[in-house]
C-alpha cells in the first residue's frame, strides 16, 4: 500500500501542533524608524532548550527534488526548536507529524507555502528533512547549537510518497 | 562642516569590531541531507543577554530612502545582538560605531553590503536605524526580547552625510 501526501495550504492555524509559520501576516503591523518601515513582531517561539545556544546558518540547495518524491524517513531535533527561511521567494513543501515516540504514517501531514513563509519546527516535531526545487535557493537556519545529540531520524516502514499540491 | 560618509565594501574582517556578516561564504560549506544542501553554519553570535529570550521578526521597507542621506542619530541595544537578513538579495548600507558611552561623529563608518549578505550587531554597537532603497523589501529580524528597555538614541551635533559608494 503506498500513503501519497498532497500537500495542504500551509497556514499558522493548520500548522499551529508542529510549530509556527513565519511571515508578514497583513493586519499585525506596527509602523518603526519613524515610519519608514512596518515591523511584524515575534513570528515563532526559538527555543534552544536549557543548555543550548541559538545558532544562526545558510543552507543552499545543490541537488532539486522532484515529485513525487518518495519519503523514506522523518526526523527530530528533541533539545530545540528549528526554523528555516527562504532567501528569496519560493515554495516551500513540509511534511510533518507531531512530538512523540514513534511516528505513525498515517500521522502524517503535509504543507505548502505561499512562498512567502517560513517554518519553525517546535523542539520534538518530526519532519522531513528539507527538500527545495531550484539549485541555488537558499534559507537562513535558526536553531540550537550544543554538544548534545541533537537529532533523531526514523525510517518510515510504509511505501509514502509526497505529490504536488 | 560636514562628514561626508562613503561606505566601504562590507566583509566579515572589516565589520568585526562592530558584529558579524551573514553570508553564505565560499570555502565554509558542508554536504547535509546526503549531499542535496550545503550549509554554512554559525554565521553570526545571538546574543539576548542574561534575562532576555531570542525573538524573530520581519520589517518591511514603506518609505525608500534616497541618497544623499542625511544622518540625524544612531541608536544602539545594550542588551542584546540585532541581526538583519535580506528576504530578497538587496544591497544594505549600515552605519555603524563602536560600543561605548558616547559616539564621536569621527568614529562612524559606513559599508555597503554586497546584496546577498545580512549583519548582525552585536550588543552595544551603535547603528543607524534601518534604512532600504525599495518600498516592500523585507528583512528578517534575529534580535532580543525582554521587558527592559534596550534602545539608547544618541543625536549627532556635527551634520554627517551618507552618500552612495
Amino acid at each position: 500500500m503506498t500513503i501519497t501526501l498532497r500537500p495542504e495550504p500551509l497556514t499558522s492555524e493548520s500548522f499551529a501542533p508542529y510549530g509556527d509559520v513565519i511571515e508578514a501576516a497583513a493586519g499585525r503591523e506596527a509602523a518603526m524608524n519613524a515610519g519608514r518601515f512596518e515591523r511584524f513582531d515575534d513570528l515563532c517561539v526559538v527555543d534552544p532548550g536549557d543548555d543550548g545556544r541559538v545558532a544562526v546558518g545558510i543552507v543552499r540547495c545543490r541537488l532539486a527534488t522532484e515529485l513525487p518524491y518518495p519519503l523514506n524517513l522523518v526526523e527530530r531535533h528533541p533539545l530545540g526548536s528549528q526554523a528555516f527561511i527562504p532567501l528569496t521567494p519560493c515554495r516551500m513543501l513540509v511534511v510533518v507529524a507531531p512530538p512523540g515516540d514513534t511516528v505513525a504514517a498515517a500521522d502524517l501531514r503535509a504543507f505548502a507555502s505561499n512562498g512567502h513563509q517560513g517554518v519553525n519546527y517546535r523542539p520534538g516535531t518530526w519532519h522531513m528533512p528539507l527538500i527545495a526545487f531550484d539549485p541555488g535557493q537558499e534559507f537562513l537556519v535558526i536553531d540550537r547549537a550544543g554538544e548534545e545529540a541533537n537529532c533523531d531520524e526514523h525510517r518510515l516502514e510504509e511505501r509514502v510518497v509526497l505529490v504536488a499540491d
